[in-house]
């Protein structure tokens, strides 16, 4: 079967010890620091929007099929993976809605951090809320 | 420096010829089929759930640094490709949130499709949304 490989635009840079709580609860500040070569392509990210950031999960093992149910930390109730933000998941891919504080040269300073120092940042898109 | 490579979970099933708009107006339905090794994962989707689907562009062409500024259709101002859902993008990630109308056996069906028949799907995620 068909396989896709990508390389990051950039990384994640925190002082957090421990690893954040979920992005739509996090506090946590930091930095998205953008390889030079991609940094026009953040010219029009300004203070204030939201921004979808697409990274990989790099510290997770790799997946195994009995990961496919899991009870996530704080419930009862196992789920399947698709309906977990669970890290271990079959493409090792995250998704976190971040508020940019201030964009200068090729970093984007964050908030609501729940990724690792160091995480891979994969794609940033505009946030599009839903036009019902 | 490290790539990462994902293998498909799935595709978009549709019988729209032309790329559909954008989801946030899409009304094209269609299916997410599941192979069938993960479909004890999508266990808890239901009908009524806001599922983001996160995809390849799949027909995309390599990317190329002139792509880093772009001109989105319909709008008189390049912006830059991290501002925008363009298909062409350093990493051909998509992202779509869909309204899961049906889940039968390995397959979703889902309303506001906009990507192309064949799309491969790389991941589900539940839709969160901002709790401030």
């Amino acid at each position: 079967m068909e396989t896709y490989t990508f390389k990051p635009i950039g990384y994640v840079k925190t002082e957090a010890k421990e690893l954040p709580r979920h992005w739509s609860y996090s506090d946590v500040k930091g930095e998205l620091v953008i390889y030079p070569e991609y940094q026009k392509g953040i010219k029009d990210i300004k203070p204030g929007d939201k921004i979808v950031v697409i990274f990989c999960f790099h510290k997770s093992p790799p997946f195994s099929t009995d990961k496919l149910i899991q009870k996530p930390p704080h419930k009862d109730t196992p789920k399947g993976v698709f309906s977990l933000c669970s890290p271990y998941r079959p493409n090792p891919i995250g998704l976190s809605v971040l508020d940019v504080l201030e964009v200068k040269d090729n970093v984007i300073k964050v908030r609501r951090i729940d990724m690792f120092d160091g995480t891979p940042i994969l794609d940033i898109k505009p946030f599009k809320a839903y036009s019902e």
